[in-house]
């Protein structure tokens, strides 16, 4: 089954466009109700510019099983408007060269205007990575940071809330 | 947004054996947790024969968005065994003509032996069709009988429990 390792970060400033590589893609994207169990997998709905994309995520915040097919973009439109759970999450996401690691920023819009987080993708749990200066906070363990929570949650201005304790 | 319309019977007897199409087509299938909610879509994962599919339906008992996709075979077995609500449905599902249209007819395996319903795929609501004597009580609005439903439902031998009245 393939896996995916995630980490995730708080951005804070504009450093990170130096090193982009490329213009942004405008990303909308929802999730299907799934019960909000912590265990359920999670679907989720994407139209990537004019690509659309289906993915299934089995439960875990840093580990999980991924599964995604694309779509037709129509189909994605239709399921973003009449089967995901509302707001439909919308951002831009750059690519962005650090440490010899491909970043990936996000600039959200709509109700989440103000947040910007950064990830970047290891080929396993414990492989060493050059922090980027503009990488603040880690939030990889913080399930309010995962698009499904952010989805659903109030607007969140600035660089989201503080910890919990 | 494409729409199918479904009439679904119980089955008694072999009746319907005399004008299938061919020979039944094995159908390994879950549904990935939804909370439950009669309005939440389901997802579907099957496996039929060597194909695997992954669908999306929308809320309603007889008429309702649907958005299927094919996918690898070695998905579906995963997505079957990690992510699907247990137990994973088990039918042979067969093609049947009668009355210049195409009926299919499953019969349940694992924890629904004893369970054969027959579906009928139609243009529209009020499209008439020819009813044929195999086809027993109709249970289209009762959605004990949805597939969904059926997967996590306790052993049910014969015909099936009697109708809500």
């Amino acid at each position: 089954m393939p896996t995916e390792i995630e980490r995730k970060f708080l951005v804070a400033g504009d450093g990170w466009r130096a090193t982009a590589l490329g213009p942004g893609l405008r990303l909308r994207q929802g999730y299907l109700p799934n019960g909000g169990a912590p265990e359920a997998p999670v679907v989720r709905v994407r139209l990537a510019g004019k690509d659309g994309f289906l993915t299934i995520k089995g439960p875990g915040l840093l580990s999980r099983a991924e599964f995604e097919y694309p779509i037709p973009a129509e189909d994605a439109e239709a399921m973003l408007a009449a089967l995901c759970i509302p707001p439909v999450l919308e951002k831009t996401r750059t690519r962005v060269a650090h440490g010899g690691l491909v970043w990936e920023v996000d600039v959200f819009a709509g109700h989440l205007a103000g947040l910007v987080l950064a990830e970047v993708e290891l080929a396993s749990a414990d492989q060493p990575f050059a922090r980027p200066g503009w990488a603040g906070q880690e939030v990889t363990g913080d399930g309010r940071y995962q698009n499904n929570a952010l989805a659903r949650a109030a607007a969140m201005p600035g660089p989201g809330p503080a910890p919990s304790p």
